[in-house]
């Protein structure tokens, strides 16, 4: 009975999920669902990919956090539109959370729509927000044994951001180790590996994901 | 409806908790609930407080993750008895798996369990799975905002654990701003920082452990 209502929540969260995706492909936006731990480096990353696609891309973000809402006034400190959805001790975002917050956006004077997740590698694995590309940050300090530890969510994602990538002489994490476990589990994955706070790789980043949106197959 | 039943679930773990509790309290064994981020260092600090306090307790671990043995084969290693759960996508441990591992082990061999709990700074905050003490590990390279953005699980907590503290200089992680955070939600807990590749503070911490399953009040 519980399992029937869980996957009854699951499939209503999918439609949902298609019509904010054809909401956002109709209006011309180009959406990104953000996962990771909490603490991998996130909101850093907006930070530095903003700066490296500024003359590129109109941003604007959705933060979500269990409580508060200090990621969104770093956003907002760069003059980028953003709101706060505050889950209130839930785990994940889901579709409706979502096609409540659009509400609040411009969606003609927006190119990019960020989705910063709730920090969690296991619970946002499972719900479709209606992004276009769903992009999962693992930082070196977390250590190269997370992609077999937690595969869903790693299985589920049209990019790996291996973050962190200044301080790796200063852990055990190996490279080839993580991008061969992403392998095992996603064929079709990108690999980037950067630095927000040294700007490692981030053009190559913002290159990439400019690209991804120009051949976004369903955009109009 | 669906509030009522998420309600009646914790009702029963809770029930099923306090069993478990009073059935570790009657064998004599102490028993950690530690928790924390993926990658915060949970199971390498278990490596370093079981060197640290060999010679004063016989440990035992149960090992809580979505898929795979990584870390029970790495706990194996020290000869240290250990149970791996796999919960096979769920988000954390509940009173029940915990009830069921137990059987595995000969608990009047052992003076400490340690439960390390699914990578998780959101679900399992609210499952109490039995234990007489629960810590929060926070290691600087997730940030010090993290106690503010998931305040639950540290309100909930006997200790915070500071961990990785020897990379403190590469990060921008300030521990005054983390430990007034945690002193906001949380008047009692003890906070230790330390670093289990270098062993920095870990006697401290052992000593701390050790002086708890003393002082354990409902200890037969």
């Amino acid at each position: 009975m519980k399992i029937v209502a869980a996957k009854q929540l699951l499939k209503a969260n999918d439609q949902l999920a298609e019509e904010n995706r054809r909401h956002f492909s109709e209006a011309g936006v180009f959406v990104v669902n953000l996962v990771g731990s909490p603490g991998c480096g996130k909101t850093t990353l907006l930070e530095g990919l903003f700066a490296a696609s500024a003359d590129r891309l109109a941003p604007a973000v959705i933060e979500g956090d269990i409580a508060g809402q200090i990621d969104a006034e770093r956003i907002a400190k760069l003059n980028v539109p953003v709101v706060q959805i505050n889950t209130d001790g839930a785990c994940h975002l889901d579709a409706a959370m979502i096609a409540a917050a659009v509400e609040g956006f411009d969606l003609a004077a927006i190119d990019m729509l960020v989705i910063e997740n709730v920090g969690n590698l296991v619970c946002t694995a499972g719900f479709d927000l209606g992004e276009h590309l769903r992009v999962v940050v693992l930082s070196v300090t977390e250590g190269d044994d997370k992609i077999a530890k937690y595969p869903a969510i790693f299985q589920r994602s049209d990019a790996l951001l291996i973050t962190k990538i200044d301080l790796l002489e200063h852990t055990n994490f190996d490279v080839d180790r993580a991008v061969a476990d992403y392998r095992r589990l996603n064929a079709d994955g990108q690999v980037f590996q950067v630095a927000a706070l040294t700007g490692q790789a981030m053009d190559t980043l913002a290159d990439w994901i400019v690209n991804q949106r120009k051949n976004q197959p369903d955009r109009v």
